[in-house]
């Protein structure tokens, strides 16, 4: 036993929380990691599990393995329920509280429904391998009851599939549906017809992506409607229901609409009592920490964090990612705070896929679409993925996909009727 | 269309209802398969999706893949509520009663609790893929508060799993569950001692694997006491509660039973109004059909059958196996009852696996144990496991699991505290 090391706690094992975690392997500090899950979760292929593209154990890995080589590292699976910040301690359900010196609050954020939680029952959402499972059993039912009701009875009432939101994961998840349901599903489901599957994509704004420039929107929608996706634009969700879907113009009759639009950062961050912007992220200064403590920072979705010209970074893995490692370099190398230089985003370009050999890349004033775009994401995913056996299954899944069109993973783990 | 082809009903989708299907390739009769899943699921692994080893879609294959070029099949997901004989009919929850000239029934079997049916809920057993991932779920859960419990408080309770008989399934979780919570979990829970992790299989009756020879069971039980599982022979349960389980001679502290003895065969053949056995079976006749009808054949674990010895056939994939093709042989070959040949069940070995390299296999007079015989289980299960991608999955993940002693799929997939 050494002099008393700085106890570091991490909330969240997001890319945030990961990256920040293990940029400090070796460091001489004392790191406790919370998640509410026993596992690090690669969210960008999540709508491949609800999809039945991969397995979940495809794109999760055990947080205790990740860390079981890194000494430093206390892996702790709870529900943190506030932060403490006067008595430095956080509070964890059925868990002491867990002091510390520094916080790093990674919590991400949930989807938002505009006020109207009761839309959530019946439009969920997908951040956690719980939505996506949960999604594709949805899917699958989906399937199965409108075969037999083509099957049993005279009159076939379509099966519609509606996507609320077109940014990344609204475009990704219609573009794997459409790929899914019509070419992979629909050829073992003889009783129903190719057109009595619809995909909508929802979308208030006026184009698809609308972080992309709009060339790769226009790329986007047009390569998503090749697929049979009816894209809607300009359209805001005005009621959804047991029934359906109502749009400014229309009413959609649906059973089945997937929540893809807007964010909320966690509800934890307003226990720490500090200035939140509209979407309920933390106003951070320009070295991530909350106006009145340099030991707690915020990073992720759930930081607010403005880059050089003033716009506030989006919520993508790199921005986590780069947070993260620049909170532990702040740490390595503890100076006095007015020395800190600001953190700064380098953006490496945005990716964004729309299905098979279909996706847009922009790097800067560079724009690329189509194959080469989708070659690039598969590659840069396959990088970002925890651990080799990851990378392995999932390239392995993709090529088998690729080569003979067949998801293996749809599968329904209990009775429904 | 031609004229009325004979409508062949088959209920259940395991092996027995799987081979008859398969082997009716062809035939001109119009088959409906009903199961309440929509997946074949390879049941010998189950317990290594339930110890994570494997992942669900790595042992489970959806039934309309299965049959999407055998055009004589049509595939029902649903709960078939009763028989309706006087009608000729099958009553299936939230669909039109399914009529048929045959009726093929391989509905199977569920765990039995002695009639205790409230032990169900402290000690669960191990039948279908929510069964394996409910356990797998509740295993990783235990390590999680065990080891919260062994961070946080002085006096470290232990971590006992106890698994209730001796037959192949219950050795074969306790041999996965001993390496995979000894050897590759404990590892990541450095706040727990490896003499804490306590894994006891509950035997009623005076040896393990008693459908072996003595000589089997015999290093059956020496090979698991090897990897430290502590076996119980000649103790039965007498209670299960919140709190443990009571044998005769002792009460055991624990809140992970895994239930693995005796097995009841379903309680829809009630229904069908003939004589069952003690456990629920239909004594059929040498064709496998009931007493007072020619084209109603029970099969699989549903039904008592007598071999040529008069000893009843046991609850095994080849027996089912080759019940189903005997089934579809009958019908492809419509000769009149009295000159069927009755089923004959040629065993071509029996194999159970008790861990890595260890395992032990009968054919007839010659018995192999150890490495050999555990190779010969691979290859077996491999060889019939349905579908060339998941024998490549599976294989790949045995040979990561050899090489590394890390399962994949160790995931909770949601917060649980």
């Amino acid at each position: 036993m050494g002099p008393k090391r700085r106890r570091v706690v991490i909330l969240g094992s997001g890319f945030g929380g990961l990256a920040a975690a293990e940029a400090l392997r070796g460091a001489d500090l004392d790191i406790t990691l919370i998640d509410r899950t026993n596992h690090h979760l690669f969210q960008p292929l999540l709508y491949q599990v609800a999809t039945a593209a991969l397995s979940p154990g495809d794109i999760a890995w055990p947080l205790r393995t990740i860390f079981r080589s890194q000494s430093n590292v206390r892996v702790v699976m709870g529900e943190v329920r506030a932060i403490d910040r006067a008595g430095r301690r956080v509070q964890v359900t059925d868990h002491p509280p867990i002091p510390y010196d520094v916080l790093i609050v990674a919590v991400g954020s949930r989807h938002a429904y505009f006020n109207r939680p009761d839309w959530e029952g019946y439009a969920p959402g997908l951040k956690t391998l719980a939505d996506a499972v949960a999604l594709r059993a949805r899917m699958v039912l989906a399937f199965e009851q409108a075969e037999r009701r083509a099957a049993t009875s005279s009159g076939a009432t379509p099966l519609t599939f509606v996507i609320v939101g077109g940014g990344p994961t609204g475009v990704e998840l219609a573009g794997a549906m459409a790929e899914i349901g019509r070419n992979a599903m629909l050829p073992d489901f003889p009783f129903l017809q190719r057109q009595a599957v619809r995909i909508l994509l929802v979308e208030a704004g006026s184009r698809v992506l609308s972080g992309f420039p709009p060339d790769l929107s226009a790329h986007a929608q047009s390569a998503l409607e090749s697929m049979g996706v009816t894209v809607l634009l300009n359209q805001r969700v005005r009621e959804v229901g047991p029934k359906g879907v109502t749009l400014d113009g229309q009413f959609i009759e649906t059973g089945n609409v997937i929540w893809a639009a807007g964010n909320r950062a966690s509800p934890l961050l307003s226990s720490l009592q500090v200035p939140l912007d509209k979407d309920g992220r933390v106003f951070v200064r320009p070295d991530l920490t909350v106006p009145d403590d340099d030991w707690l920072f915020v990073i992720g979705d759930a930081a607010a964090v403005q880059d050089g010209q003033g716009h506030f970074l989006p919520g993508l893995a790199p921005v986590a990612m780069q947070e993260g490692r620049y909170v532990a370099a702040v740490l390595a190398a503890p100076t006095a705070t007015g020395k800190r230089a600001a953190f700064r985003y380098v953006d490496r370009g945005t990716l964004a896929t729309i299905g098979r050999a279909k996706a847009v890349a922009q790097f800067g004033s560079v724009h690329v679409s189509g194959f080469w775009a989708w070659m690039l994401w598969c590659t840069v995913h396959i990088f970002f993925l925890i651990g080799f056996r990851n990378r392995f299954r999932v390239v392995s899944e993709w090529i088998w996909y690729y080569l003979t069109f067949k998801p293996g993973a749809r599968l329904l783990d209990q009775s429904h009727n």
